[in-house]
């Protein structure tokens, strides 16, 4: 057994298999090693011709084989599954050595273990990959955090195997210390919820209130895919859209379950906001959208409300319409990735993370299931203020939702009176006028406060916190 | 020192204090403690002559000073303290007494602590108290969990001194097994902030659309308060919007800063929504409103943001909007109040509570926040049925937001184009027309999800999981 691969991977289920084929690919020597041997054995057998595996039996084999500081890929489920991994392995590596998780672990799990494994001299990396099985393999969008000096050996070679943007940078930088990879990949995975629940609501616009078929909706979406959407999503809901099921000659989308399943990141996503005190409301919907439709029973028994039935426009009004739902979709995206990078940025500051948001965009311009020509400009926009109070600040895409808002809430108002749910539009727009809003609500809610619970409040003209005795003379006390 | 004290609460901030004197108040010997003992001694010197107090001025007197089984209340903050608190006087008890903590803990706490003094025999009921101050003291809404038989002793007590509603039936019941008490507690704060919300709505559109100055939205919240929507919540609405400024002259409600603070249920009620796979769209905004409410520099970078101005109507106009927003906001009452019950019933079965909705609704009636007449109405749905799937499921409220959905649609449309957030509103809308839709766009999430990562999917005419090759001839396979 030569010690003589320059990183392993652990955990072959079709992730980490790919990824191992991608290390091989590109002229790695890759040792593999899972706990069922058979499935390690399969790969060398099936794709040994790609490159350079050394097949591992044994944990004890595994360690053996890497190049120290050995760099230790961990491709198992998030979870007690991760921790058992590490904890097999751990005790057989020596300071500087590098455990790297690329599942789809909690940040604050990467947190934990980070912490744990730096007494021992161990470098974790939790390492965010995002691009599914075709992106493991051809080249995904990675997102790895952990202490700076395990990037400056992993680095280069993750930059090899990653994903290329259109200006040939490599999709990967390093995040930050300990779970910044992680919560990028969290966040990620929350705006993919809201870029697909706009895309649903698109969809449904174009059906219920166009008139449109799905084939001409997967056309109207080709078409937008060459202009400022232009991204993957769309690119395959043209795809989906157009699809024609063999057994019954009907709409694919026609003959699929409407009842949208998920994994977890999504809520992650949301969770995490509501404990950082950032409002992403778009994400919210998406994965609520997600959830309601999944009850079904729920469902069934409130079909018979009452509510209007869309009454699809005429042919030549229809072409129209779906102008501005384009309009409507891109202010609402622009929405979300608002939301979506206010999140890490919060998280940042939380965790003392210090994370380039310029170059989180960069990174998911290629390989993850995101890119688009959107995260460009998102860059861009970065690039030139890296301290933008948000992404509506920057002036570029403020002039499109200028432009966009005429048409954006007319869309929700053919919605919102011909019942078709629009939970994502409708809470972006209302996100985007309570940003600007001169003064909101939440005045009468801090004095509803003070009423019934005595929790005081803050004047617009003079420092301090205040209290009127409501049950008294309702005069004001300094409190 | 006698023993014959019949309860005892320790932690004798407000809360605290006033649900001893509660107690005493109501004909029980209440021994009273304190970590510090100068608040146990300024109670009894305060309010000695209000009924019979015990001054325990140490952990073993006030033990000591209780009636066998000993009913002893903490009064703490949650979390931590909670914990101290337990650790010390769990170890002075014997099998049979109870600890009753009465603070806003998250129900998992509850479920952990209960699951730990079981084990010595020790009953521990997490009890949601709701009212605030005044509720503590002159009849609050309480919300007990726990074991049963610690209801059956404690149960005739919590009655005398709870808030009693219009029928004169106490506002307290044995919600249910260790968590639940603390669980119900949570959604009833996390539906506090959606009527907090949707009010805060109803107002801002009755003053940008309408043109109404607060003192008149004041007149037209006491008149609704005469209807349907007759609420405390309501109620103080047009008291805190009367209110007159004394330093400036200027209506109260303006003279506030307008960023709402939150102490953490409403934030809990949507985290635990997520987790049990529960849309609460309308909580979620009214969470997500408030902290976009407190980010300053953000709505500082904001407000130049394009946008349209409302125009007020005329005063003949006016009117009419204001009977419509009155549809919308009971129209969306509704519908938070279904989204909060689902998540109890959710709960419900997650953790094996059996929880009975309709008597949850019923103690919610008098002394809580949230106390309305329109509860009545919920217990009278769910003790029609108890399996309602929803409360949208009941006719009367089925035919009454088919009444009112007319209205509820063109505030909406005045809001989206006249740029007044109404987050809300909007959630509540999108709910419903989501929920009663033949189809959803969620069949499309389910067929992207297929194409990026094989997530399979369902047909609509087959049983059985299936996925497309969409990388190859695209034929369809049994998954």
């Amino acid at each position: 057994m030569s010690t003589s691969a320059q990183i392993g991977v652990t955990g072959l289920a079709v992730m980490g298999r790919n990824l191992a084929r991608n290390f091989a690919r590109n002229g790695y020597t890759v040792a593999v090693h899972n706990r069922t041997v058979s499935r390690a054995q399969a790969l060398v057998k099936e794709f040994g011709d790609e490159g350079d595996f050394i097949l591992a039996e044994s944990a004890k084999e595994f360690v053996a084989a890497l190049e120290r500081p050995r760099r230790l890929v961990i491709m198992v489920k998030a979870g007690d599954p991760t921790d058992a991994v590490i904890e097999e392995f751990a005790p057989l590596l020596e300071p500087g050595d590098m455990i790297i998780d690329g599942g789809n672990a909690h940040f604050a799990d990467t947190r934990r273990r980070e912490k744990a494994l730096r007494e021992q001299g161990i470098h974790f990396v939790g390492m965010g990959v995002s691009g599914g099985e075709e992106g493991a393999l051809h080249g995904p969008s990675i997102m790895p955090g952990g202490p700076r000096e395990s990037y400056d050996s992993l680095g280069p070679m993750l930059e090899k195997i990653s994903a290329k943007a259109a200006d040939g940078a490599p999709c990967v930088t390093h995040v930050g210390p300990d779970g910044a990879g992680h919560f990028v990949k969290m966040v990620h995975n929350g705006i993919e919820y809201a870029d697909m629940q706009l895309i649903g609501e698109a969809y449904q616009l174009l059906r219920d209130v166009a008139g449109y078929s799905p084939a001409q909706i997967a056309d109207i979406f080709r078409t937008w895919n060459t202009g400022r959407l232009d991204s993957y999503l769309i690119e395959i809901t043209a795809e989906v859209l157009s699809h024609v099921d063999e057994a019954t000659g009907k709409p694919f989308v026609d003959v699929v379950v409407d009842q949208a399943e998920q994994k977890g990141t999504g809520r992650w996503t949301v969770q995490i906001a509501l404990d950082l005190g950032v409002p992403v409301s778009g994400i919210a919907e998406a994965v609520f959208a997600r959830s309601l439709s999944g009850h079904a029973a729920l469902r069934d028994a409130s079909r018979g409300l009452a509510g209007p039935q869309p009454s699809p426009l005429s042919e030549s009004e229809a072409g129209a319409f779906a102008d501005r739902v384009e309009q409507a979709l891109y202010a609402s995206k622009i929405v979300s990735y608002t939301q979506g990078f206010h999140e890490i940025a919060a998280g940042s500051e939380e965790y003392d993370w210090d994370i380039d948001l310029g170059a989180v965009s960069a990174i998911w311009r290629g390989g993850c299931i995101i890119r688009a020509a959107f995260l460009d400009r998102i860059r861009a926009a970065y690039d030139a203020r890296a301290d933008l109070p948000s992404l509506l600040s920057d002036e570029t895409f403020a002039q499109e939702i200028a432009a966009a808002q005429d048409d954006w809430r007319e869309v929700l108002v053919a919605a919102t009176r011909q019942g078709v749910p629009t939970p994502g539009f409708a809470a972006a727009l209302a996100y985007y006028d309570a940003l600007r809003a001169e003064r909101l609500p939440a005045a009468l809610t801090q004095g509803q406060r003070d009423f019934f619970g005595a929790h005081t409040y803050r004047r617009v003209d003079r420092d301090g916190s205040f209290h009127t005795l409501w049950g008294g003379d309702r005069s004001e006390v300094s409190a």
